[in-house]
């Protein structure tokens, strides 16, 4: 008998065009004075500028000037605009890249630290920082329903994960038109990101009853709909169900947290360059076969691949394995452009605390070994 | 494409013996100067008394005038210890009777109104109450994790339902262990309310997907644990199931409301003194054998089913009838006590508002027929 603990704050709102009811969303919340946070994309779509406009005065600025994985840099910018701005609220309207940069910023504006005195450890996330409403333009983090904000430190060489009910949004407004101008590796990379978040959910050593069922449900409508996302960008019910499937996941990994994949993906990310679902998506089905021929899950994830309409655990990581050919995601070393002879500094990298929620114990090893099999 | 809004703001802590934690819970919270609301069976078993004596002095008295079916009378008296005491916060312990008199007590605690003023809708709930923690003892109502509060004028003879999101329980503690004590026909009753809960909340009109997904799961569970519970009082896992089914519930139906066997539900009890989930079950095989013939949800009725391992939706309704003769519950209208000349005066009382949360409708001659097939 296992006990659980279920947590899930964030109300979500969810349809296509939702965006446009943002004024009374605001209206609703007595929220006044705002940043919008976004990226340059949103920017030049001019879309950003419409938020601004609908929103009668009631978002006084843009700030922009993230990354993809943002920097440290970036989120200090932008708590400094939150204070210079004397702001009230957020709205974060990016990808995961935005919305993780938002959260850890409203946090720091409110404080006297910089951010990478939260990513070093030197300080703790300890009071609510500036109220954020998310809202995603990618199907993939889920990070506006998550306590967590994935951020680098390019000075130290770290990227590394911040995490506290604190950086919970207080509202998700989960547009799937805004995700429609994903150019196809964005879809097929945030995508397989929420494969890894619902498969590590499910399998994952703090797996629990709700958490399992919604890791199901988001799998499930990943195999269904993501290539068609992929292959027709302008598909709304493929769109419309992988924004449901990342939220979902959200709702599950955000509790789980991530495991394996996950944990090799943050230096496949920062020294290889390649972007986080990409990463994720690199060792996913190596991890998934492990999990699913050894180990105390194994059982149950043979069960979860016959529900999902495969014939066995290994037939669903051959699906894997298509899919990420047919979207052109990375498969082998050379492709990623890594070379043998930097293997054991990648697996020396790739020890995440999440590594250690793989029901399946992963050595240096092993996950060498994980590497030499791609090929 | 469907819009649709997911709220959940109760954190869940499920365990077994998990009772024993609520001193650190409440110094985690900083909860100070509680009262404990309770039901006369609470105090007999001595239960109370060790909450209260464990707490370390943070509880500071006892309530536990509540009948089933609680009256604006319990509220108000409750309301007036809330006072005297000057309590900071509340628990409630009990089955749904209990919490949902102390989530309406917490509220009026706190105004100058009495609780018929809020039932008669002459007063609206609209700021936050004293906060409630909320520790169910029958896997039923789930009102740990809602907004709801089913109260019964009895000067008036209104049953009739509070609802806002000012009622929500800060905490839920959910302990499968306190379930145990409860009799057979409180096992049988409660738990027809769990299935109620879920195919309410399932074909209602204003099911979405994160509400479906918890309220097929719970559904699920009553259909392979509760005869166990029934038949096996102390069965650990029986009764876990059931309080993991009763909460589950509870994510859906707070969202979706209930449906048409709820409707019916409250003349029943009021006027011939039915337990709440007995009367939900004395409607629920009907109104589930129309919606999976007629009207918009009924392919997705008989799909339901078949992934419940039912031949149909005829087979599933067969067994829900299968179930309550096994447990004993009222079937035809001579075992409930309702005579035919008083059918029309039953009906005419059915139409509280979530009548029209059925996906077919259902007007004073259908229910009436429904009625009558019961024979
Ligand atoms: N907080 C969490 O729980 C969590 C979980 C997983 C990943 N992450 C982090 O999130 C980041 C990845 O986020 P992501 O996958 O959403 O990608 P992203 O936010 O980095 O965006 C990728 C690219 O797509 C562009 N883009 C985004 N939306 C677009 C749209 N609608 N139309 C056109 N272009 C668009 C961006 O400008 C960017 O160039 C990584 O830093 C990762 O580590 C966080
Ligand atoms: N708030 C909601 O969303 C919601 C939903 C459904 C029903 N309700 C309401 O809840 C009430 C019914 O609640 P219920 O079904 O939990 O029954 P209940 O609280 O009325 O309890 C039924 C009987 O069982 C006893 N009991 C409870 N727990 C026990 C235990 N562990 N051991 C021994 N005896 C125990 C009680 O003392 C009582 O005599 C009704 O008033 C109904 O209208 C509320
Ligand atoms: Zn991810
Ligand atoms: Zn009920």
């Amino acid at each position: 008998m296992e006990n659980f603990f279920y947590k899930q704050p964030v109300p979500i709102d969810f349809g296509f065009g939702k965006l446009d009811q943002l004024p009374e969303i605001l209206d609703r919340m007595n929220l006044k004075r705002g940043l919008l946070i976004s990226a340059p994309s949103m920017v030049r779509a001019g879309i950003a500028r419409r938020v601004m406009e609908q929103s009668g005065n009631r978002i006084v600025g843009i700030f922009s000037d993230i990354q993809p994985n943002p920097t440290v840099v970036n989120t200090d910018a932008c708590a400094a605009m939150l204070r210079d701005y004397q702001c009230t609220f957020a709205v974060a309207l990016g990808g995961g890249s935005v919305m993780d940069c938002a959260k850890a910023a409203c946090y720091v504006a409110g404080t006297t630290y910089c951010a990478a005195d939260l990513l070093s450890g030197a300080r703790r996330i300890d009071r609510h920082g500036i109220p954020m409403i998310a809202v995603p333009t990618t199907s993939g983090t889920a990070s506006e329903v998550t306590t967590a904000s994935v951020l680098t430190d390019t000075e130290r060489g770290i990227k590394a994960l911040l995490a506290s009910d604190y950086l919970y949004p207080i509202y998700a407004l989960v547009d799937p038109e805004l995700t429609m101008s994903c150019p196809p590796q964005v879809t097929a990379a945030s995508g397989f990101d929420v494969l890894a978040h619902s498969l590590e959910a499910y399998y994952g050593k703090k797996h629990q009853p709700l958490t399992d069922l919604a890791a199901e449900r988001a799998a499930s409508l990943v195999f269904t709909h993501l290539l068609d996302a992929y292959h027709e960008p302008e598909n709304k019910e493929a769109r419309a169900r992988m924004s449901e499937a990342s939220v979902t996941a959200g709702l599950a990994f955000s509790l789980t947290q991530t495991a394996a994949a996950h944990a090799c993906s943050y230096p496949l990310t920062q020294d290889y360059g390649i972007p986080h679902g990409e990463a994720c998506a690199f060792t996913l089905p190596s991890f998934w076969r492990i999990n699913c021929t050894e180990g105390p899950e194994s059982a149950r994830l043979q069960r979860f691949s016959k529900r999902l309409g495969f014939k066995s655990g290994a037939d669903l990581a051959e699906r894997m394995d298509q899919m990420k050919k047919e979207m052109k995601l990375h498969i082998t070393l050379e492709e990623a452009g890594i070379h043998l002879e930097d293997l054991d500094d990648l697996v020396d990298k790739s020890f995440a605390p999440n590594m250690s929620n793989n029901p399946v114990e992963i050595t240096k090893e092993r996950l060498k070994t994980v590497y030499q099999n791609l090929g």
